[in-house]
């Protein structure tokens, strides 16, 4: 993961996954609201009740903080701009 | 201009250039500091003081709140994501 930008309220982050998953009972638990886009390739997320979200190049989603979610799957290169705000 | 995400510290704004310039002698002169990447195409932004900077995609870019910007010129088809911050 690269730093884009960060300040006191605001995160910036570019990360790359190749063919990345969460493990197995593994959940995002964030203190702060995220906000995601798909820059490359796709993704398919998890959300904790069992709905999948997919994602293509150029899909965003918010994702509030405290709402549990993984990673199912991503394309061989997919990358993501993640937008972490306090 | 489309908001993708919006509070009270950060606005999120997903933005679709055709070509477009800012007119002869206009600037940009924000009271947030911004961050952009180029999600799609290509364009040159000009800051005060007569620099240059060539952006293609996946380039990014934090412009301090008060740096005064215009867009020198935008591809035919070119997707930008601006965050701005409070």
């Amino acid at each position: 993961m690269e730093a884009s930008f960060e300040n006191a309220a605001v995160k910036i982050e570019r990360i790359v996954s190749q063919s990345h998953k969460s493990p197995p009972g593994f959940w995002y638990d964030q203190p702060q609201d995220e906000w995601v886009i798909v820059l490359r390739g796709h993704a398919v997320l998890e959300f904790e009740g069992g709905e999948l979200i997919e994602m293509k190049q150029g899909d965003h989603l918010a994702i509030a903080r405290h709402v549990k979610h993984r990673v199912s799957q991503t394309g061989p290169e997919t990358i993501w701009l993640a937008v972490h705000i306090e």
